[in-house]
């Protein structure tokens, strides 16, 4: 008997029938005499209906703690309807919000970070022979004001939950069964992994791969909460997410990942002086603009060159404050350019390789492809090219490591 | 300055037009230096979309928690959007829901009643120069699981709050401009009434009369919370329901109204024994059937018939029950007529003029119109007629008792 916290994505739950499909496997894992607490994001299409709802309102600026208050609804329907099913198939089981366990976040609506789950109404439950089905991506500031996660945020509120009682393990049921080497779309040699290191699932987040939310793997790693990436649509084994391990150190690089949602943004001839860098770099976090790469060229008579990327989606409004800035601090111009592609290699074994990228440089050049920017981590090498590189740089270099073969 | 709630029904806020047309009745209010709180039901077709993914879930009987849980989803999207609007309007704003405010009912799921409204938050809030929005319709119980109050509680929602808050008045916009003398659709002679008792406007509702739930009237009449009726698509007057005074005595009767949702239900034979009404009903009252009008007839050799009336909705419940009670009771047999209507007249005066029932009478006799059934209380009388005179027994009532004169 495990205690199992099961995560079900909005594909997973877009209609009744998928619903049932839930509650049927829901009830397999109950059947095994095991303790099972349900998390669900909204049903497909509903959180982009009530964003459309909030965007009829005004162009401007949503007011975030009524947008979360609109948009935390719809998994309020998801999981009523889930122990609605679930009762009627002879199954006790409750739904419950996120003020309702008292899932206790920070006050910053939108993208609010959990910071204690209260599991005594969880065990209560469990003991009573319930399933306990809970809504993700919500909860509750100090003052009982909704707040949300941010997008794929259920994720997030299943990894907190299973750290919080304790579960053997946490399934994230998505509409993808696992995680690949890399996109089967773009490269069809593309192979499931059975298992990937947190700090590897960590890379492909931040490198564009989009199985899970970067956060809930963070979590997952620090309360060492072992994840199962699963398809709900078939009974395929998923790939687990765990600890780092001897075999994994036996493959160099695991994943060739891109992210074509990068910008990149060059600011010409900047004074090379102390606290030059803040005062580019303060304005854009203080609106939560996340800069991924950042180059500095070396200073050429007391100036500078600095190239950074952002999320295309926020160009607007980095142009805006960058307008303001580049005065203020005396630099020549910006550049921008949206046609770029990030390509990525992640793999716990680049640490006790050598000559992994300088392999990667000497791929993209023997096919002619222009590295812009380079950034490297300890598991992790990325290039920025020109995006309609994008597929067959992710071609090449899975040939290059020789990702297709089995571990 | 005026402390002022503001209800407006599912039409009001049916979409984001709507919405913004009811911010600037908002406004309008708020800007005369009132403070207003404003509650809100769903937006019109949204309960419906909800009741629908209920009811295919199961065609059996849902489970009332998850049920409530599900149904009350559609608030939040309409209070959230409105306090969007009034904030991109300039306005302060802040949406809140019922566990949020604190509106403590029982536990009966899907016609939960209000016990207890916490007003600090609210007083808070308008001392902070908001427009406190609420959600109309829901509660929490004393364990925080989330209840609603029945179709129509927003009505009960706003009164319940007004009469916490001690507010000046209540406004209840909806899709009709007020109270009628009867329903316009059916007689064209039908007159807005400007002022209307409690006691009239629960006999209204209870004949039938869909303007507001009648909890909300008994609410109000038990506070002495003055209600207008009033559109909320242009600025006629409406209508104020207040406490009775003399100039309502000067008219006999006020409305006259139909009701076409009653079945009419005959036990014959029944033994004419002490708690055999006890044995019939109960298990009526036990699955919440509402028995409306009984009549017993005369005992003839220690057997009597009973007939009484149900919602035509709860009949097939009905019959089951009364199958089983029957044969425990011994009585001979079941007749149901559905082809029925109960036609009432309604007014204060009545209690200081005589004869008004045989006006009644007679002017549906001189049409031919058959009385099958007959109640009587202080204010009002019914009767039961053939479904099909129900147009012509409303127009020739309004004509006799001359309800198209000005009061």
């Amino acid at each position: 008997m495990a205690l199992i916290v099961q995560k079900y994505g909005g594909t997973s739950v877009a209609d009744l029938e998928r619903i049932h499909n839930v509650a049927r496997r829901v009830i397999k894992t109950k059947d095994m005499e095991n303790d099972v607490v349900v998390v669900l994001s909204a049903m497909a299409g509903e959180t982009d209906r009530l964003i459309q709802l909030a965007a009829g309102v005004s162009s401007g600026r949503q007011v975030k703690r009524e947008y979360d208050m609109l948009v935390s609804s719809g998994e309020q329907v998801s999981i009523s309807l889930l122990a609605m099913v679930l009762n009627n198939m002879g199954y006790k089981a409750k739904s419950f919000l996120g003020h309702q366990i008292k899932i206790i976040t920070d006050g910053m609506h939108e993208s609010a970070r959990i910071q204690k789950i209260d599991t005594t109404l969880i065990f209560d439950e469990l003991r009573n022979g319930n399933i306990v089905i809970v809504a993700g991506f919500q909860g509750v500031d100090s003052n009982n004001n909704i707040t949300t996660l941010g997008r794929g945020g259920s994720d997030t509120s299943a990894v907190a939950i299973a750290a919080a009682i304790k579960a053997d393990f946490c399934e994230i049921y998505t509409d993808v069964d696992g995680v690949y080497t890399t996109d089967p779309h773009v490269y069809a040699k593309a192979r499931k992994l059975k298992k990937i290191s947190y700090e590897e699932m960590l890379e492909l987040a931040s490198a564009g791969a989009k199985v899970l939310q970067q956060r809930s793997v963070e979590l997952a790693k620090k309360y060492n909460v072992p994840l199962y990436v699963k398809s709900s649509f078939n009974d395929d084994e998923g790939t687990l997410v765990t600890r780092e391990d001897r075999d994994m150190e036996k493959e160099i690089v695991s994943a060739v990942t891109f992210d074509k949602n990068q910008a990149k943004v060059t600011i010409i001839h900047v004074p090379d002086e102390p606290g030059i860098a803040a005062r580019l770099f303060m304005p854009l976090s203080d609106q939560n603009i996340i800069v991924d790469m950042i180059i500095q060229n070396a200073s050429i008579e007391g100036h500078t060159d600095m190239t950074f990327t952002v999320p295309k989606g926020d160009m607007g409004e980095v142009q805006q404050i960058l307008g303001e800035v580049i005065k203020d601090i005396g630099a020549e111009r910006i550049d921008y350019d949206e046609n770029i592609s990030k390509i990525s290699i992640v793999g716990v074994g680049m640490k006790s390789h050598s000559g992994v990228a300088s392999k990667m440089f000497a791929t993209l050049a023997n096919e002619g492809i222009n590295i812009m920017m380079i950034s490297t981590s300890e598991i992790k090498i990325s290039c920025v090219i020109n995006e309609k590189y994008t597929e067959l740089a992710v071609r090449v270099l899975h040939d290059a490591f020789g990702l297709e073969k089995e571990e």
